[in-house]
């Protein structure tokens, strides 16, 4: 127990990106010790789901770093944009309130270094600002398509496009939206063909599945 | 004990309709027992959920009866068209596995004496079919809506049209689709406004409140 | 993304309502910037479900505004009586613990210029309180259904009444109230006739299914 | 392992009755072997839960014996009646569909010798049916009510009378019926006062818990 | 909408007992509003699960009252001992951790006037505890029985005393205990004979149900 | 409703293949009249979950016609093998209860016309099973991932290997594998990277999202 | 894909036991190309979970094999004693209902030359039964505990006796038993101390886990 | 209700250990109770799962107590390493972020006087890291397995190690983890062999069942 963790440092190797750290349930000493580690072997560093209060607790120790609340991202150093410029993907979002899931994959990306669009506010309750962007969707390799309340984004975006569309639900909703699990559920039993699903909330996940595609192209 | 079931027959008076039989939960006996009675008062009667053993049975016992097995819709007279001819409520459904269901609601209206006219297999995985019918969509008074799996349509056809939209989930799918619970949830959380909702699979229970609004018109 | 929101602008022309907007899943200055947009364009705004701190700090912000904390109900000017004056709906609670959602529906009515009126505390374990209401209940158009627990009053009342009944369940409750999933499915499952239902808590869809209703009347 | 069952034969003395036998779970060949055990030691058998391929097949097996098999009820000797005859306790349903569990508090009651009353098919959606009821209602000690789908009938009951009060949900209806689990839920968060519950088609269970006040009055 | 509630003052004709307020879901001054009414119209109240904070508000503003935070229970005016003193109800709790459920029921049998004992801390864990204790329960006429975690504690009790048992499953544990309804369905699905079950933390509703049956005694 | 079914013709221009039927909810003589439709206009067709009696009906009606029962597939033209001969594709499966999945996955990327290979029993269990095929899976572009129980085979190949992987969660298992949700919300929850996931036992999915992505290569 | 199975060979060498079958989802055609390969191998086999239907099909291929049809243990060579006589493993029940998980348990120990006892019927309702055996169940080394409905003698148990206790649920039961679910969260939020447990029904994982126990002794 | 609480103090005699307190529902003064009268009777108390507030006021109270918030484990007198120090278990986790049911589990045993070590961070996502430790894994007497999210790594463990397997799913997660509810059905479901599992979170119980399995060696 002499290291405070023990990061699976040949990750990148194998599969082509480092280790990133799940926030959420760590506190900030554990935290913070792991960033020092990284820091002092003189890498950056990828947190997510780090809570707002211990977010700004972070940033004050580490006041180079970046933080951005509303998706929980932390990284050691900003890398908020790819080296390259033409977006290959595009994060495409139902409401205002999908946002802060849309930046934690659309930071990702940034971070992974592939350039990304957020195309937002285009949910099925108003199908003509979808069927307006059609033309510039057909422009993006990969489609993240992030939903709450019912869901019925990626089915409706998987039914009129032919990329590869990752469907991330979220626990935006209340009542029967049961924090997510309905468009969930909506999502996996789309009736269009060949969409794929991640965690509720994860548009981290999301990202490095796109990054996965990515790879092999 | 005396009689084997005590109609609620003040019913018509003060609701407008007569008493409807659960078919499910009741087995043959019980069935033929209470539709003698209705003979013998010279009434007709409207039995839902009959399952297709039990509806072959009671057909061989009531041959001048009505039954129509995937919608398990059993009447002891047909009546299957209204009396007048100019319909104002349209039954749509999202494929054809609904079709069952979509009967279930067909029959009661035209028992009702409601005439009705059904447009099928206009899901939201090909969206074009549906826009492709909205004007004629706009001509009726009410919408009862009919989706399986994700149950994403009355959420479309409720951003594009104003009318009251009953949504009715089906059992359709599997896996996650959950035997209905999916669908049910995603009508209930659509991102559109105003869409009541009714049971699973309940044809019957979107037909009789589509007659309670056309009592206020 | 140069606007904070991409509001459906065309929806009045479609469905004929404006779009209302969400407020439980949107932080202050997310909100702060949609008003302000609005406010400039000259219109006024219905927003849902706003939490108790967030919606005195708009208060605040917009001090015009009106803002009633148990409903969650903001509107940029204060619309809290109909331009008509002859209510057609009724908003029906079982208990003193539903009048938050009753006055999300009610407030939702006004806004839409709907009169309404608000019958409170008549429900079934103390059935004789319903029965005196009956006389009065007869004269509305529509009845909006509020409760929580067992959620049975819809039941009773949808088997005394004949209108368009819109049954709302509310989370009110504890243990194997499961937060208002089994006042919910309660009223799915309803062996009164014709009933509809919307999302827990949701006083504000079933406002707007009434609207969809009176727009055929 | 000698003998097929090791039976509680001291239940009576300290509860009042004899062990009774669930029969589900238990193929034939075991209930035979236990059935024959109890009629060599000249006793009488109530077995619950027998399902009707398996209690035509013990018939057959012991032909004195009484089967019914819409309750899945099976006695060694019929005990049908009970040998005093003033009923003080009334098993109410709401419905037809809920007969079978009905039957399987009566003849669990007379098995126990003790009278009881069936008063059928006064469900709330006809509430007028209930209400004609009530004074004969208010003759007996203890009301076990059954009713499935939203099972409200235990708390309109529970409302009008002050008698013990056993709520028996059963599995009657579709969707969100959820096989019971609704009905169980809305009687266990009853806004009337005082109402306990057991399992879902539990009408023995109803009958013995009847049985324990019997004991104490 | 003159007055703040209206009560169901017919209740003690028809059922033997008062209304009893639900103070959970009402805020502070609904509650006062309503206790002022009461206070003015000189009659006691009990109102149940109030949150400690409110109770303490209340308190203040109703310095004569009487508030007991742990289990929520606030009387306008302290009755928390019985005109007669022979008690025949039993409250028994598996552990410490289920007081505050034992006490609701303790309270509101005391403002009853119904005098109650309370036997703690013997779960079944340490099945000595409880079989030292028998002699002395087998003196009351009714038990209630109050358990969290796995909830046993109702079914070996069942199994070795013949009285009315009411089953009240508690909120303690954590994990699969979920949130008291593994204690709930555990106690539903007794082996043992006539057990009957209220909501979870529902010490209230198990008092109830004993007054109903004390009153038939 | 003069045709049986309204084909989404367009679907191959937009989306680069054919509509596909679902055939689990579709009664034999629905599935007869759409297969006599597209024999006529001389197309091939691919039906999923066909069960086992139905697609034996059907073979005899269409006795050209490949019925492969494990997997439900059913093509109206067996088209078994792909014209391309380099598979990219591999489909690996924890244990041999997973074939029919398997088999669903595979037959339908044939009909694709994408070769691919079945890789099976390499489950967690024993793990040298799959350390030893480590270098073999190396070499295709998409990894589609099958399991059911604990589902925890794509998480160890999702940390050995690169590539897009789909998981695919099937409903082995008994008890709390709860007919396939634990498998799938095991996989939603991979604490490896990048995983993404298709509804339980839904192989014909799988290979849909891997041709979405073989599509952008 | 030239052999039938992958069997994992080397699991003797790393675990001390052999590849066990799974027999629930497998077709008879695949379960006895193993049994043949196996056969020739000069191997013994267990399979488990082997449905009624399908052993006595594979009773008929391999005449000399063993089936128990409660428990659906099937081996090529009936192993149903051990070689050594000195029971360590007591596998106790709470009802007959749970035989057949308890004999699979049992055959499972014997196959592996474990010799154990079965002390059946001695569940919670009738707890003397139980405390009658205590001195025989205190020469056990380890305590295989099984009961379906609420799940209460493992606590029972655990609460009296010292040694290492695995729990199995059973699926008995009907309602709120929930399939054993009820059971098993019951026996999983134990107030008794140390109490391991398996899946619902797996009466074979109890006893692998007691041999796991057993080879460090 | 003279004494505060009635520990069961003869579980020593019979179980080998004794009484230990469940802290998370009991209040300070509770717990505060209980402590001084333990202390006066000259005993160390283990109270598990104390909230950190409540933890660091009852430090405040007994300042030579020890309290270790990320486990929640409070002892009077600190008891931190065992008296013999050849550790027999291994207690091993996943991911950093289920250190604190790992250390409820370490200090539990440490305060039974059973030396262990801890081995972190071999989570299933980087295979190699635990592939590395199992030569070191080999020399323990049994391995308690903890795991978040998907819960996969008592499935490879077991796969691998023939010693018996004590598996803890932990809370951690979001979205389809289901707090721990994901894990811990996984594990029930492992197709490794015999492994064992306690409740989410209870590394106490993992504990506790490894001291009975020690006991019997």
């Amino acid at each position: 127990m002499s290291k405070a963790f023990e990061l699976d440092e040949d990750r990148e190797n194998r599969l082509g990106f480092e280790e990133v750290i799940y926030g959420a349930a760590k506190d900030i000493s554990a935290l913070s010790d792991l960033l020092v580690e990284l820091q002092e072997a003189k890498k950056n560093a990828l947190v997510t789901k780090v809570q707002r209060e211990k977010g700004e607790v972070l940033l004050s120790l580490f006041p180079s770093a970046f933080f951005h609340p509303p998706s929980g991202i932390f990284m050691l150093q900003a890398k908020t944009a790819a080296s390259t410029d033409q977006p290959k993907i595009a994060v495409i979002t139902a409401g205002t309130s999908d946002m802060g899931v849309a930046y934690e994959a659309f930071y990702t990306l940034q971070y992974m270094d592939v350039p990304v669009d957020i195309i937002q506010d285009i949910g099925v309750a108003g199908i003509h600002r979808l069927l307006n962007k059609l033309e510039q969707l057909q422009t993006y390799k990969i489609l993240i398509v992030i939903a709450g309340f019912e869901g019925a984004l990626p089915t409706v975006v998987g039914g009129l496009l032919p990329q590869p569309i990752i469907a991330v639900p979220t626990s935006t909703g209340y009542g029967t939206a049961k924090a997510g699990e309905t468009a969930l559920h909506a999502m996996l039993t789309s009736c269009a063909n060949g969409i794929t699903v991640v965690n509720i909330d994860n548009g981290y996940g999301a990202a490095m599945s796109a990054l996965r595609i990515l790879k092999i192209i």
